[in-house]
């Protein structure tokens, strides 16, 4: 590889050296090569991302802990919270890139050559930034690979939780996600079936990642130095991990393009419990210290479910009888537009700091 | 914890606050203190290795590929060998200090939070460099703990690597390293031994760190957005992993610098078909090329053992029937300074190019 | 430990007794106590598996692939389908104790011992079913190790998919299973929160002991023979994973036994697209080639769908369109009772064959 | 495959057949047909391993912990520790197949089929032992191949153990083992390398098989029931994992059948220091508390190290000084055979016993 990439510069190279040079700087050119279009296919998922989240501004959904309703936030805010998680991905690519590019050829077998060869100029001619400090470690290094790994199962880690929820959204009884027939695929057996194939693959491929990182970090274990045929075990983990991964990539950012939202399904599961903070809100507002607003309200929780209401229904009476501070205004509380807006951090789900949130993530595409 | 930190600010913060914010920014704290430890403790190893490197500089020693002698190297590039991977463990500690650098504080359970509060303000008392970005996003990433048990065990492997040689030549076998008393335990049962327990848990150490990263991968998979009980299983690997890490890095630097090392043994233990390299590198000068030089000198190689000479007990007139081109000047290849001395490029093991490597290792402690 | 555990002859025993065959055997000694109570434990989580099934044998359910709803079932049937994989733990640990039941006293140090000890009498002493059979392999073997944390592994891997479902279950949008405050927490900032802590922490469970498994493995990767001091790190993962699967296990039991159904709310649940395949199955009956019923009924649910209507409000003459076979028993296909009755096969859900499945559970307990 | 496999029968049976089961049975047979191969490889490196033992059962070695001489042992000692994890493999193997040989044929998507299938008599005719108990179990579960590929994880990295343990023996310093060319190769650059490449592959194979066995592990963790997508990527880590052994198994077959032993190299590295023990067993023998005699014997290796003597050129008369109960008879501690000849224990190194571990040993294959 090394000599198609260089030409007749190549073929003078390969007098006198050692496959155990050659192996490594093969492997640091690929790299060179294929982290520039990772980070890519990042920008390309992170620019879907942002698509939905003004596509979809309008849209209120509950949020999740523990996969228990918890507060209401925008869909936009939601989908913005997968936009970080690449933008650090490309982070680490471009840090890990600072490492991959120092040369190491004219290290030899192990301790140099007797050659007069000029390290820095071959290092510019190969598109290199510098070189490497020690034919020894030159030829016995991999920690690079196991970098690249260890950040792309990251990656596929990240998008594998959304891919969870996507897949968990598309359920009959979420039904937050419409899946096209685009994105879905049916059943040898069950007819009516939409299967969310696509992100069931996604979720999964963190597995073959992390088992390649895996495999070359036990390869590695208390080898001895500098090069050992166990080493040539690297390849098929990087090659199979990088390649893998710019698939997975690719079919996440046309699959995560193609979703449409179930606006009125969404709506219809908001639980009004849900709104159980924005009363604790509302009462602290009043003056009344956090951790007793939260027993009030704990109690008004206890009374609904006990009383088989929900928590809208309650009467401005029955509130009263656990904290006199309630009135009229307590019907608003109930609104996913005003618990949105109530909402005043930065990074918060604020439709005016979701704008904020976008316009910066714009800037880093 | 946070409380202590910041104390009656500390205190004020809690009102309203949930565990889910709290819990990772207590995390980005710790590490933002551990973390620089860990880059102090790695420098100490530099300086030990690289006083190593100068009270060692005279000593020649094979090198090795696939535990078989190779070349010449002079000890002090063998040891500087190492002081690479820890300057990249550096590198790599001081990246992703740069991802932890964000406050999440204020993220509340998820959404935001309806208190004013300003938290770019609070990032700055609590020492961070900016704020995270998505309060989803916030509660629900662990990757900078995941980086962070990666960076360890890569440090740990490297170091492994090294404790492995280091066993091998502390072997009656090898004899090149005295094992001292501090730094070798005895046996319950053969009391001449001296083993390199140290050096052994050193080598064995990587295996808990990658294990506590596998744990929290494991762990991470799959989950949906955001907060999960499940994360919950991030504490223990993260403080074992970073105690544990800096114990080990303890330990070895205390042994490294104890390390003494058996020059006469090294010295004995050169076998003459090392210089095998030098016969070719000697023969291309004069003409000859590279491939059937290599051809030559495999063809003596064999001769020699056939009659059970060593490489350097071969006489001048039975080197002739193998090229004409040899002359007397031969007998100087099978002295190690010559060999070291031949290789020109800079990283290589040549003194002159050593001395180079030392004094820009110098000036990155 | 092997002293109290022996006493006098404990003692006795210990004279020119070397470490490495003594931490074996205590190791061995360890598991022989433990292995019985885990599998004590399984047995108690399939009683109570058992007594769901006979205590909600009424209730029917759709069953999933890909988190779509696929086919119905009985809840006894898809609960019981915990009691095999909790069957097959046993066995394994079973089958693990076969492994471990050789007693390696008698090693030394690696060669063994000049003291004629009759290892067989010893070994019926301390309740071990053989001696192993060369020394070396007794000090430097751990594989026993490695494989109790894989098989525990598996069972907390095989647990940890029942969580996840019964996590996704009492989310409010699926609302099968109603989370007692016995078997959930609070939240300190949402009050109406009811978060299933205990199933997330047996989902994340696996990991610590993948954990473990791969930190061991690590460890003993590329070791000489025999015993090396990294094998002193088989210790800490070995009683974290033991310890750790116990109380995993006793809370298992615990939760799983409290768990109640929201009859009402699966019975509402239920897609009337589930019982495509029944309609199928209907065509097939008939005499129409399977791939050809597929098909018909395939169009059929993509015709519901564009109307606007569910399967089963379509008209009879509506079916009848796509196919002449249609009757009015037609309607009888979109009753849950009538399509589990339907289905024959051994190991199938149809009430009568899962009986059977009961009654041979039962046994095996 | 399957259809392949039985025909005619094969194409009856597709009729209204789920992917879900198939691929599962495919799953099944194909290990029923490649588990008795493997089991095979592994009797025929036990034949391997026993014909070394009885070709060399004079040649008496240093045996090592900490890589450090600990005591005398018959090469043939060595070399049938390793005939027991081999026979471990098997059992495991043979446990695991047990699992592997219940035909989930029937279990249709998950729920069963609605044609009257008579399962047993299925089973019977493709070859199984019995038939899965529950059709939701039976597609959901993948424990036997987490099985499969942990148990050739364990066979790969004991058999890693051992090739570290030969490319130690095959380095110049040690000298144990002459690398013929036939098992090792040369360099592109040092033709005097003669390289353990194949035990140096078989010491990194357990890394692919472990990074198989992480792969799928990480797939399965957390997947709700029953049939999901992420379950196709099982196909890949199985089917390499198997092949991938088979492979390594046959070459590990073929170059340890040609070892070859440098008998001479063997018998100059013994170190005096090894009879310490020895030296103990003499006082013990002759009424001195172990604890005093061990005290006794490290005063004498440290005034031999002292002295700069090795432990057999010691006077008498300077042995006296330490206890008078050293007679002339102390000079046959230096000898190996003496040594090997006074353990007594089943399983120990000395002649007889071995003799009657090979003899064991060969009827187990």
């Amino acid at each position: 590889m090394l000599i198609e990439e260089i030409g007749e510069t190549g073929k003078k190279l390969h007098t006198g050296r050692s496959r155990n040079e050659q192996v490594v700087t093969d492997e640091k050119l690929y790299l060179k090569t294929k982290i520039p279009q990772l980070i890519e296919r990042l920008k390309r998922i992170q620019t879907s991302v942002v698509k939905l989240a003004e596509d979809y501004f309008d849209v209120i959904m509950p949020a999740y802990t523990h996969l228990q309703q918890g507060q209401c936030v925008l869909f936009s805010h939601y989908i913005m919270s997968l936009f970080w998680p690449l933008q650090r991905g490309k982070e680490r690519l471009a840090d890990l890139l600072k490492r991959i590019d120092k040369l190491p050829l004219g290290a030899g077998a192990l301790a140099g050559t007797t050659l007069p060869v000029d390290r820095e100029y071959l290092s510019e001619q190969l598109g290199f930034g510098s070189i490497t400090e020690n034919s020894m470690d030159s030829v016995a290094d991999r920690s690079f690979i196991l970098e690249t790994l260890f950040v792309l199962s990251i990656i596929l880690l990240d998008l594998g939780r959304y891919a969870e929820d996507f897949i968990i959204f598309s359920s009959q009884e979420f039904g937050y996600i419409l899946l096209a027939n685009t994105i879905s695929t049916s059943s040898s057996l069950m007819p009516q079936k939409r299967n969310p194939d696509f992100f069931e693959l996604v979720r999964a491929s963190s597995g073959e990642l992390f088992g390649n990182l895996t495999q070359l970090f036990v390869v590695l274990k208390g080898l001895p130095l500098t090069y050992n045929k166990d080493l040539q075990e690297d390849k098929v983990p990087l090659h199979h991990g990088v390649e893998n991964t710019l698939r997975v990539l690719e079919v996440f950012e046309q699959v995560v393009g193609k979703i449409k939202l179930n606006k009125k399904q969404i709506e219809n599961q908001i639980d009004p419990s849900l709104f159980a903070t924005d009363m604790i809100d509302y009462l602290v507002e009043k003056g009344v210290p956090f951790r007793e607003a939260h027993g009030i309200v704990g109690a008004i929780v206890y009374h609904a479910e006990r009383e088989g209401k929900r928590l809208n229904e309650l009467k401005l009476e029955e509130l009263k009888k656990f904290s006199y501070l309630f009135d009229e205004k307590v019907s608003e509380l109930f609104d996913p537009v005003h618990s949105v807006n109530q909402k005043k951090t930065t990074g918060s789900t604020n439709p005016e700091k979701v704008k904020i949130q976008i316009e910066k993530a714009k800037k880093l595409i």
